[in-house]
């Protein structure tokens, strides 16, 4: 038996019911309904205000039905209802950033995986020290400017998006630089970057074996961000500066992309060293991650950050991925979710699964 | 009953006879013919001079047979046979751009979709009045030199695949344009290009609805363009002018990308105003079009250019894309032609998606 | 009756057995065992000690069994066992790097395709002429430094992986250059690049025809390079070579791609004058291989490398690209080994297509 992350209070309604998979009408949602609808599940989508209508043009990814609530913050006081008809909430990025970590901690509604680890990936720091003590090789961190010794990108706490971050490819730039407020400066890293999909099951024996259960590799994208993925074309930063130009790092979609088959070794690794060591840290990040790193000229995935809840790059494969289709047919990672929800009912471990 | 695009005369054939998809052995007929194919329609190749050989390698998107004309201008003289065969013309970039607006407009064939629609998209006065009117979110336009104040692009009028354009990050640079002909200064929206391939259904109320009919979001794609797209490699665009190599946006093919889902709703109702506007102008946009724009670090999309048929991004996706699995499996632009094709025969209103 | 690559004798095991599809597990691995897989042909994964684990994680690709050997030079001991059991060698960029041409040559169990190619895609020169022979538009290459009128990339020989190159926008960078070694000169191409995946069957006259059999079209991919990718991000590569950073070119990983539908023509031209020439020059080059060009801004393709087996970059369409979708469906290369493989069996042609 693993190990208990939900109350078996919380999940009990969950042994009668169909589980109603709901998220917030954002993000990964179309994704995440259209794997749930794959699999005979309910759908709802908690929307802020009016109900999207994109949804309308997707036939096969609109939730069955609506919650429509003023402020996210509302959500906590549908708690109730949502337990009865047997809501399991899905996390997403948005999600827990529109609502708050804290809020999302208190929401009394089963929600899938681990809602421990939202505060672990929301605190740099904390995540910083996970990543480290589960020995994944990462960039550089300096402990102030006079110790960098070649290329940096220096961030501001709290920046969202990537707008505040300032680049300097030698020690030289730093004279340029105007702090505003609290930062961290890491290595720059130079080479290709890579967004791995993962998925962690603590249920199934059959993946790539981890302490307690196993992984999946579902997918894999390069997230485009503007305006530095295409500021190149007017010229070099130098010059771009002297115009008032800055380079932003504002995530606005995703490509696909596969990496060297040589390297997914390195990659296993890593992930299978994250789970186990978030395992013992807050009993185990359990469904979609993403471990995020940039693969250097000698060929090492260096790892500047992880997602641990589904990234939005898994929204472009809901028909299967280059990875997953080694997997299961039409295997996406919504589909994912909705077959561990399957799965840990027929087996009676919801409550590993859900918190 | 919608708006009649065609005189029931054009058309009265297609109601005894299965449709013939014809389109010219270029730009995505590979698409057309293999979605015409799955819908068991018939298929004809326009070609002019021998057709290209490389359909052999394709068996399941090859054409049925090829009218091989020694001048695309031929292809008038065949009118009386195609339309008696139950031929239905399919627009693209290509066919049009050869054939020339004029002569494509008084091709005595039935074309799917609103052939008007080609004299607004061929002029780039028309179309900014067409999207100025639609309320679409556009880069600014500059009168005149002295009153740039950022980043400008300059586009010769009727400048062919992205030769003639000058980029400037700063008014400072203008000193270095040598004007040679008629242009036109657009701001440089700095950001990522996504081109989203739409389909404007006027039989349709199950998509996106619009005024009449509805719209659905078949894929997404990003040009690739030499040489601008790896010119970076050799190093600032600065030194390289004085190297005598100067940017050039030429399209050589495509990749596929997905956008942010907090994005979609800008989009949607961009597409819509784009589609309802096109009803009062023109009696309508029918069909396959794609919608172009920048994302900025903002999250703003701006349109910089429609294409007003078939784009040949849509390529990427015979078998589905990331959207339109979520519509239907398998669906590819070329198969959503056939299948509008097919329901306005058994709906008669082939009027309505036919001119 | 085709050309004999192999002598009947090495062969005779495979029309009383099942062809056991054997690689090393690496490269293109998972993508060769699922297509093998799917078409009920035994595999075997060759591992340099301890197999990888991540097969683990694909159990539509994992390999029935695998043979671990201390070094690659050893495989040679067991190709006694390996020809009896029914083994059949597919190369890969791996494969023949780590075992040496030589080596892999002499190895006493049939390889699919014909091994002499090897020797040809090995040496830079030999490649060359063979290019030269088919009448291939290719970059221009330069006797010597003073020769040199434009942007220039300076490759030492065997430079493994794009480490040692040198970059050049004019003739006045190459003050720059410091030889450290033998080293060719070529023309740098600016345009975009695409890396066309091809199959050659000597057995088929289904696809497009060559003088021997025929050939097809399964992919499209661009390879991703560490750093120069990524590297525009930090400036201007003028700057950068104060900083002490320099590009390098070492491939790690693939992003999916189409080509303008009125290039094929050319591609597919190219494509079969390397083919016929391959017959010529040494009985022609069987199965996988990879025609890699750069577009430029007037639309020619030139191609600056071919490869003669399979290459990592078909490893982003297990289940089909948007290419091989209009062959027939699910159709990866791993699988179009297999299905070559078959079909060379049922028609006693084995020699024909192994070596």
């Amino acid at each position: 038996m693993g190990i208990a992350l939900a109350p078996a209070s919380r999940v009990a309604v969950l042994r009668e019911r169909t589980p109603i998979v709901t998220t917030l009408c954002s993000h990964s949602s179309l994704q995440i309904f259209h794997g749930a609808r794959a699999e005979g599940l309910g759908t709802l989508g908690v929307a802020v205000g009016k109900p999207p209508r994109f949804y309308e043009a997707f036939p096969l990814a609109r939730p069955d039905r609506f919650l429509a609530v003023p402020k996210i913050a509302d959500l906590g006081r549908h708690a109730r209802t949502l337990r009865k008809e047997g809501a399991v909430v899905v996390p997403t990025g948005s999600f827990v950033e529109y609502m708050g970590p804290e809020a999302f901690n208190d929401l009394d509604v089963p929600v899938f995986g681990n809602r421990k680890v939202l505060g672990w990936e929301s605190d740099r720091e904390k995540e910083r020290d996970w990543l480290e003590m589960a020995g994944v090789p990462m960039p550089r961190k300096f402990a102030d400017l006079s110790s960098v010794d070649g290329p940096v990108i220096i961030k501001y706490y709290g920046a969202k998006g990537g707008k505040g971050f300032f680049l300097a490819k030698s020690p030289k730039e730093l004279g340029d630089f105007r702090p505003t407020g609290p930062y961290v400066i890491q290595e720059y890293v130079v080479g290709t970057r890579y967004y791995a999909h993962f998925f962690y099951s603590p249920l199934s024996e059959e993946g790539y074996r981890v302490r307690h259960g196993s992984i999946e590799l579902l997918g894999m994208d390069r997230r485009d961000e503007a305006n530095i993925d295409e500021l190149y074309k007017l010229g070099a930063q130098e010059g771009l500066r002297q115009a008032g130009i800055r380079p932003t790092f504002v995530v606005t979609g995703n490509v696909p992309v596969i990496l060297r088959e040589s390297l997914l070794p390195q990659v296993f690794d890593i992930a299978a060293r994250i789970v186990d060591t978030s395992v013992d840290l807050f009993g185990g990040m359990v469904g979609p991650f993403c471990v995020e790193g940039i693969v250097t000229e000698d060929l090492q995935f260096k790892v500047f950050e992880i997602s641990t809840r589904i990234v939005a790059g898994t929204n472009l494969f809901p028909s299967g991925s280059s990875y997953s289709d080694l997997v299961a047919p039409q295997l996406s990672t919504g589909r994912r979710i909705a077959l561990e929800l399957k799965r840990a009912r027929t087996e009676d471990r919801l409550v590993e699964v859900l918190s």
